[in-house]
Formats: C-alpha cells, structure tokens, sequence
C-alpha cells in the first residue's frame, strides 16, 4: 500500500478502513487529503480482497471541516489569480472530487462518524453508504455561516437522504447539533457509545461481506444511487432487466441459491475486477464544465 | 371473473382484493403469477365499480420470493438459449413487467403484508401507494444474497419510499428484517396484529372510497407518481393547472363542494373508464429496448 | 409598504411577517390574496433588511382553502367561458403561480401554522423551507375529497418533503389530520403550544439572520431546490464549484472566517440586491405552456 502522509489505510480481513489522519488538526481536510483518498479508492476498488470500507478519523474529531490555515486555503478556498472561464478545471471544488469519486465506488462505504463531522468534514460522509455516529458527534453543515455555500455536490446528496425539509433547515441555518438531531433527521443511520462505534461499525460491514456477492453489491450500490434520479421506472426496469438476465446465469447466483437452500454460507466466485457485466458501467460519467 | 390459479380475486363492496394464493409454496411468485396479477389488474382498472385494490397473501406468508424449483427457475431466472441482443423483449425480469402495470393502475392500491414479503414478494409491493403489515410479517431485500441484483425497478421506487441511506443498508446487507424495523424505516405505514390486519386495509379502502371521487383518485396517484420525478415544479404546474380546470367544471366538482356544504356524503357521479380528462394519459408511456 | 386588503406585511428586525388576513373567512384563499402575497414577496426579495419571512394567519385558521362562495369560485375554480388551448394563461392554477413564486425566493421561508391549513392552505406552504405547526393545527390536502385533484405543483412539493408513501396516504384519502401526524409524517419540523409557535418562528428567522451571510442563505435555498432534482450530481458539482469559487474570494468569507476564528459575531457586507454571483440565477425559468 501507498504510503500517505494524511490518511492512514489498514486491512482487516474483508474490510479497508482509511482514517483520516491530522488529529492535530482535527482531521482538517486539505487538497492532499483528498487525493490520497481518491488514490486509496482506486486502489481498494481493484482489491478483490476488500469487501467493505470504513471511514473514520484519528483522535477526538471525524473532520473539522477545510483547513482554513494560510498554506491551505490557497489550494481549497482561493487559488490567487482569476481563471478566463468557470468551467476551468482549476475552478472545482475539491470537497465534490472527493464525493464524486466516492460516489463511484465499487464498495460499500460506511462512515464512522467519531467526532465533530463539520463543513466537507460533513458533507464528504453524504456520498458513503451508511452513516454510524458516536454519541459524542457534532455535525455542521456551517457554509452559510463562513459567507460561502454548501459544497461538494451536498445540495444533490442531502435531500436524497433526509428530505427537503431538514436538508433546508440544517443548511440555512448552519447550525452545528449533536449526533441526536443527526438521528432523529435521518442523516446516520444510528448512534452508539463511542467505545462501540468502531465494532457496530465492523458489524455492518461483515454482514455485507459475510453475506453478499460483492459483484452484486457493487452492482446493487451503482443501481440504486443513479437509477432513482431517473425520470421513470422503465429506466430502472431496462437495467435491472440485464442485470438480472446475466446475474442470474452466473456463477455466483448458483452459489447463492444453492447455499440458501442448503442453509450454509455462500462463497462467491464472480470477483468485482472481472466479472461485472459487460454493460456495467451502462452510464456515460459526465464532465467537468 | 377469469378463472385464476395462483391468485384470488374478490369483491367485498367497492374494495376487490387480490390474494397471492399458493400457500403451500409461501405464495412463491411464478411468471404465471405475473401474468394473472397483470390480468387481474385490467379488469379490475375497467370495474367502475371497483374503488380500490387489496393485496394479500393466503396462508402464513405474502410472498416469500420468486419460485426458485426448476420449472419455475427456467421462466424466471434463466430461459435458457442465450438472446442476440439485451433489448430483447425476452430479457425483461418478470418482477418488472409486474410493478410497471401497477405503476400504470387507476386504482389505489394498499398492500396488506400478512407474513414474508422477500425478493419479489417485498418488491411488488413498492409500485403499491400504502404498505400495512402484520406484525409477524418479515421483509428482505436478498437479492444480493443470492447472487443477483434488486429487481422490478426497485432500485427506482425504494429511496422514493424510505430514502437513499435506509434503502442502500436493506439492499447492500441483503438482511432480512421484521415489521418494528420496516415501519422505523418508513417502508410500511402501520403495523397491526396479524387479525386487524385486513380489517385495518379495509378501512383505509373505504376511507378512499366513501369519500373521494374515483377520477380524482386516479388522477391524484398517476400525478403524484409522476410529476415528482420531474426537474421542475413548472411540470406539475402546467398538469395541475389543466386538471384543476377541467375537474373544477366537472360533476364531480359540483357534488365536492355542495356535499361538503351540506355536510353530507359524497355522491360523485364521474366514472374512471369514461371521465378521465381529454389529456390524460399526458405521458408517453416508454418502451423497453 | 403597499397597502394590502387581504394580507398584513410587517417587520420585526431583520424578520418580515406576512400574515394571511381574512380571519372572518378563516383566511380564505382567493386570487387577490395570491397576487398580494407575490407582490409582498418582489418588495420583500429586493429589500436587503429582511433575512427572513414568516407566513402566518390572523385569527385562528392558518388557511381555510379556497373560498368557495360564489365571487371568488368564479375566478379560482372556473373562469366561466372555455379557453382555445389547455396551455392559455388563463387556464394557470393560483395556487401555482403563488407556489413558484415561493419557489423563486431570495429570503428563507418559515411558515408559522397556527391553525387549518387546508387546501391551498396546506399546499402553499410545501414551497416553504420549513413548517412549524401549533398544537391546534390541522392539515388537508382534501382535492380528492371536493372532485379535484392536488394543485400548487403540490404532487412536486409534497413527496420531496414526506417521501411518497405519506404524499400518496394524504393526497388519496383526503383525511384531515392534526398537527402530531403532520409531525410524525415529516411534513413539519417541529410543534409546539399556539403561544409559542411565533416565538419559536423568530427564533428560527433569527438562527439564519443572526448567523448567516444573506447572499449565501439565497444561493443555498436555490441550490437545495433546483440542483438535487438533477439527474447525477455533477450538475451540483459544477454549481457549487463556481458558487464556492465566487463566493470563497467575496468579502463574506473573509468576514465569515475571520469571526469564526475571533469567536465573534458576524457582519456580512455582502447584499442580495447587489452581490448574487454574475452566474446567478444560472437557471432559465421554464414558461408556462
């Protein structure tokens, strides 16, 4: 593994945990952080090994937010001189390189949500899979309070999450609340003492792949992200229509009716790196402009 | 009434009630069970005198997934002979075509979900407008258990239902769940004991029937099926615009108001098969390829 | 300030009411009340001292529905004579007009619900960012239950908010429901005793107007509504890149940073009127048609 200066990338069996790793600097995110997460997804995304990934942060904080420090707010918040065109590369924010990338995973992505979870410290978790918060978590959507706006494509993440009405409140508001407020939205999925994060958050993990075909599971994740913002069911019907079709003649759909039937664990064949269907991905990745 | 093998059909009043009937099998779904639902369905949207559609199972389950024994396996999961091309009408899952028509229906439908409602069984239920459950009743998204993927546009109707966070940990864990965590997480509208159950869908049944005008009610789930998969509120506008004023000059309008003046029950003379505005169907429906 | 017969705009601050004021009629909807409350709306989204609006109801209804008697039926359900073309202007809902207008908001939108709101009473305020409600309150979206159908582009509005199958429960039933359900089904963000409720609104209205940079609270509420109906978050990343790109060199952030590191109030010099980013509005408002 790559050796990164701002995260810290280790294995657990089926399970890749990147922390995020400046506690202290409360886990502040910079434009290096962000690429060494996007290099750690592209290389955990080709582990057949690696069934599931957990984030978490190092020390008190998940992530305080943008490191607004001199050195780094150039890179993140100012880069000086004026760009001829908003659609230059230089103008994206970092925050939605980081989702967009995390949006394309070929894993599940939990959040393990140990601390303050403030600004892209927040809005990064948006395009992982599941959200687990220690009791002790504060979040903040707070763009608004720093004179800038919500970021890293939140605006199209946090209302699929938790329904206008709350995606709203907390973003006009800016308002930082505890890991209650955060339940009784909807934005993670549950709460656990801080001592027992880490293993409910294993947990979950291990009942993804203890359980499930990872091709299915990287096919399951891609389908329900892209295909619910279709206009119509059809778009879904057409996809699931092939995915059924070839996942059915698989090999891993043997092993998976035969182990429910014999009531034993499955051990699926079909590996992510080499066995999605010919048609995946059915989608054109649009860009920047 | 057709004569059906799989599936009950009959009246109680305005409600007609579609039971799954192979309980012997746990009333496992059958291309044959498709068809007749489908079926079913037509002559049930043409029967003024039909005001709204229950479903249930017969015997201990509601559906405990698609009939996984060869001769059933063959029209499902596999036709064996490889197709030329994916578009091919014969790809289609079967689970598709199913919640398809019922995204098409003129009826409302309410899902009594009396026991297991698993793969299939749990996801025909999504194209349905309210969900009720016994509370023995127990649901799975396995799909990624058994080597395949979610199927009959699930992947579209879930996150509208339950959002994108509970309907990623359902499909991705493949977990099987009972009634307290699929009413927590917003899949089913009410839990009851498994002997109020029906009585409780009938009641919803006639709070629709006794009080709503029956092209209004078609009218109403096709629009807000529809319309809320639209980029801008301009769509539901410029439909509702055109409903308000050909319904505001309908019989049923006059009766609305005058019963509602009068404090009196409705008696809405309008008739889905013949009073359906000029304009409606206003979608094209699209075609698989 | 305009004068106004069936509205009252006052000011309290930084917070702008515009109160429903027919209470004789339980604040009945017609097509004045429309065309006041738009105008209220340009003079309060061009005056830079109001950073928040409260709608409320004088008396005890919030909104009763549309008045039904005989003057004003004539010009919100039925204009009399038959238009040429489905897509004449004169065929366009009030309820709409007034709903997209909301919709084009520079300022936050809370609505304080201290009584029915029924109707247009409850569909004019999905295009709100938030719902406060009186322990007295009650709800209806009773269209199915008077012939008609559900207006205001409420079927756009209402799944947004409380996911479809309470959208759908509401909408074909019909019922009149009280404020605990509302809550429960998400369509309010919280209740409280009818003494508290404006107390409570302002202090929400102050929550944004004390903390928050004003030209960001107008961007984050046009991004939250029109970008996370897209189709695949790269439309929100392109947004918000150029939004924080902007906004990240304004004096806002500078301000917004520097008080947050000096643990001190903020003074946003930034002004709605004045400082919307050159891309802003970067949608085209589609035509009625």
């Amino acid at each position: 593994m790559q050796n990164f200066s701002q995260i810290i990338v280790h294995h657990e069996g089926p399970i890749a945990f990147i922390t995020l790793n400046r506690p202290e600097k409360m886990n502040a995110f910079t434009v290096i952080m962000m690429h060494e997460i996007c290099d750690a997804m592209d290389i955990l995304d080709h582990d057949d090994n690696v069934r599931a990934i957990i984030f978490t942060g190092n020390g008190r904080a998940f992530c305080a937010g943008a490191d607004l420090t001199p050195q780094d707010d150039g890179q993140i918040f100012a880069s000086g001189s004026e760009v001829a065109s908003l659609s230059d590369e230089r103008v994206r924010d970092s925050g939605g390189k980081l989702t967009l990338r995390l949006f394309q995973s070929k894993k599940p992505l939990i959040a393990a949500i140990n601390g303050a979870a403030v600004g892209i410290g927040a809005t990064m978790t948006l395009a992982m899979d599941i959200r687990l918060a220690s009791d002790n978590a504060k979040f903040g959507f707070v763009f608004a309070r720093r004179g800038i706006v919500p970021e890293a494509a939140s605006s199209w993440f946090l209302p699929r999450l938790v329904g206008m009405q709350q995606a709203l409140t907390w973003c006009m508001t800016g308002r930082v609340f505890n890991a209650d407020e955060a339940y009784k939205g909807r934005l993670v999925q549950d709460i656990y003492p801080a001592d027992n994060l880490l293993d409910e958050a294993r947990e979950i993990a291990l009942e993804i792949a203890d359980n499930c075909a990872p091709v299915s599971v990287a096919m399951t994740r891609a389908m329900l992200w892209r295909l619910s913002s279709q206009e119509h069911p059809m778009e879904a019907h057409k996809m699931d229509s092939r995915a059924i079709y070839r996942r059915s003649r698989s090999n891993d759909a043997k092993e998976g009716i035969a182990s429910f039937l014999e009531k034993r664990e499955a051990n699926y064949p079909d590996k992510v790196s080499e066995d999605l269907p010919d048609f995946f991905p059915w989608w054109k990745e649009p860009n920047y402009e």
